[in-house]
């Protein structure tokens, strides 16, 4: 009798399969406040290594992080239109504290745009004190109806960019290096997602921006996720908070600003992206543990080799683990370690250690392979920088696989119940994106034919990507 | 004419000098809600180097990192009694999210002890979950009626760790293992900070916890900072939230729990025990810039070797900034980085190329030398060494010459008027710690007669150490 999976298969109910992974690979859990969630353990490893390599790349942008207050006046928001238009119907409002009724409520930022904002106006004075490039980490709060774990949450963390620059040209290309240097390239090079970047269309626009770019990503069912986005906000915030600056030549000037964030969101791209019916699948330049080692039986001197091994594995700069809970069943503990994603895993047995060997097991294609212990420590690098590309080549095959060009709006929406459709943005237009909408099949983003980002959303020969998405 | 002080001089006023630092070193701003706080780049710069060897240390200690909601179901705040009457006064509550009025308020967190109270129960089964050691790091709220930012915001940053033990005896020994092993550690070899660690009186103590241990540090004009604190909550957390463990012998047991955190309140001491006339002044191993390179004039080759330097510094290990901005008046940049206390600045001209020389100044004592270009990498680690070291003494000697030993209350309120008395327990007891609290003077904490975190309040020969406070 076959055994009863672990997990929901994928075919028979992908969104299932989801929450069966956030549970059994001890990723997180629902929090008693509507909406909220707890990040367990294992699942707050992998973010530390997402915050640990994107504010690498933040810095290397440039930027410096900052702490701006969780409480915003209410009358903060209100200031630029179409910002509080988008964000009203999700605000969480503080109305008692200290024991008493406020004089004026205070919002639980949503983002932090305003906030940040008015304190640029105070440190911004001449155009030596630009461009100033903030980011900070933060949770931040938006009530939604419908929520589910990392893909849309009451409360999230994140980072979000601030910045302000003498020029449109400058802000618009700082936007820009975002998008492409920091997030396509941690999410390529780190989590081996293959994700397209573009623009939004007017519709799908930041309450408050004149332009959002963004990188896009295929789940595993063929819908998508936005993983991350890059805003202009032209002057609208500047001219409401007032960040001016002299310029070189003694005139005064307004400022243009960008915003850009990617959320603990990346965490479910992550799972749907990679996972398949025996669980996660983490990549080993994310992974936060690339490697364990099982100890099969501890007979024999099986746990000593192991601790030594791992010791080695560790010297070679791998990140590491020893599983010698041997009170547990080995079945039970390989297992579990398929459900978490490990993307390798080292099994030590007496039998083995007679023959000086280890099983190595690949979590990506399940291979398994006797390997001489001598050798490897030497081995293991490697071996995770082969499954690390062969991870981002096969999300990039199948991507491809669900992708179809078509000609037609009616084609799109055939493709999109599968996957990707991309069609001439001159072709569909905001009357081809609202028939679309119908059908809950959106717009991702506007290319350029070779995949770049457009100048501008007109741009001869641009193609819209459309698909249903989370 | 002597120039007019860049700082209120700290002998006049010394709450003046310290406003004077936050804003003149950019460290941090008043946020617009009441008792918020901005925290800006330079500022955060010196956080997150905190955060870092914190959480190196908290690691090293078993604990891992996870991430619980921000909003409180406002129920678990009442289960434990003692914790509500403690925060009650301090909460923030949200009544309405989503355009609507919510059916049960939420509270912001003032502290997570009862909502990751209600997890470690989902989590802990068996004796084989235990010690079950919890970490995150996060916000806060607290609406203080005085803030001052740092010392008491109504929203900061800390870490706060949460541990459930299968015994009373090892959650006792974590509770003294991350107090000693993580804080003192940190504070006093990173932080230079000779900080006194004990227990706190009944009167001190955290809402809900049997017993609260702190670390405390003298500040510059005499007066105590509580820099952390350690708590065993008994099993009063664990039995409103049922948090229970079935024994290797089957037997159903109630766990023991502890909670213990720093905060970005450690900047407020950092600032308050080191700083001088001059502004901050930041030991070595915390410094997010160790050393600054500053350009004189850029003359004769002279930004060209200075870069240079700063490659070979920066290879050497050494977290190294360099200042070419000649457009500003170098006086006016030395000045800045001696506000910002960043501990040696190496100032590069053209008379001293010529020399193959560089000025060399340490922060701490102002001293300035002539030191060969070509040793000056190999140099400097042993420099930060030296002055790291030198701080710590001076900060030490500065305590002890401001602690008095004492053996009566009256002799205790006037040593506690310019730093710390120490007087028996059994002399002071609760009756004298009431009377001293009428002239704001508190118990700091319980030790033994050698400096160590006595077994029980009324170990013979423990000493109270008594002062006024932040």
């Amino acid at each position: 009798m076959a055994k009863a999976p672990v997990l929901t298969p994928q075919a028979d109910d992908f969104p299932r399969w989801y929450q069966d992974v956030l549970a059994k690979a001890e990723l997180a859990d629902n929090g008693p406040v509507r909406g909220t969630m707890v990040i367990r353990p294992y699942g707050y490893g992998l973010w530390e290594r997402m915050v640990a390599e994107v504010d690498a790349r933040i810095k290397d942008a440039g930027a410096e992080n900052a702490y701006f207050p969780l409480f915003i006046p209410e009358s903060y928001l209100t200031r630029e239109a179409q910002h509080v238009e988008g964000f009203s119907p999700e605000l969480a409002v503080v109305t008692h504290a200290g024991g008493k009724e406020l004089d004026e409520p205070v919002v639980v930022r949503p983002t932090s745009e305003t906030v940040i904002g008015e304190f640029m106006a105070k440190w911004v004075n001449s155009h030596r004190d630009l461009p100033l490039l903030l980011n900070q980490w933060a949770n931040v709060v938006r009530w939604e109806l419908r929520t589910r774990i990392f893909l849309r949450t009451s409360e999230f963390l994140w980072q979000e960019g601030h910045t302000a620059h003498a020029t449109e040209a400058d802000a618009s290309a700082y936007a820009v290096q975002i998008l492409s240097d920091v997030y396509r390239d941690f999410m390529v090079n780190v989590l081996a997602m293959p994700v397209l970047i573009g623009r939004k269309t007017r519709q799908e626009r930041f309450a408050g921006a004149t332009n959002t770019l963004a990188c896009e990503a295929m789940m595993g069912d063929g819908k998508a996720l936005q993983m991350g986005t890059s805003h202009e906000l032209g002057q609208n915030f500047a001219k409401v908070f007032d960040i001016k600056y002299q310029s070189a030549e003694g005139v005064e000037e307004t400022c243009w600003t960008t915003s850009w964030g990617v959320s603990t969101r990346m965490m479910g791209g992550l799972i749907m992206c990679h996972g398949d019916d025996k669980g996660l699948v983490v990549p080993p330049r994310l992974a936060s543990n690339q490697v364990v080692v099982l100890v099969i039986k501890d007979e024999d001197g099986v746990g000593a080799a192991a601790s030594a091994l791992v010791d080695e594995i560790r010297s070679a700069g791998i990140r590491v683990k020893l599983d010698d809970r041997t009170d547990t069943s080995f079945g039970r503990r390989a297992t579990a370690w398929e459900l978490k994603g490990v993307p390798v895993r080292v099994e030590v047995g007496p039998r083995d250690l007679v023959n000086g060997e280890v099983t190595v097991v690949r979590r990506d294609t399940g291979e398994k392979r006797q390997v001489g212990i001598a050798g490897l420590a030497a081995h293991l690098p490697e071996l995770l920088s082969h499954l690390q590309a062969d991870m981002l080549a096969a999300a990039t095959l199948r991507r491809d696989e669900h992708t179809v060009t078509v000609a037609t709006i009616d084609e799109a929406r055939e493709a999109a119940q599968t996957g990707f459709a991309r069609i001439p943005w001159a072709t569909l237009g905001e009357e081809g994106e609202a028939l679309l909408a119908r059908d809950a099949i959106t717009v991702r983003c506007i290319q350029t034919a070779d995949g770049d980002v457009p100048a501008t959303e007109d741009e001869p020969g641009a193609i819209a990507v459309v698909a249903r998405a989370y």
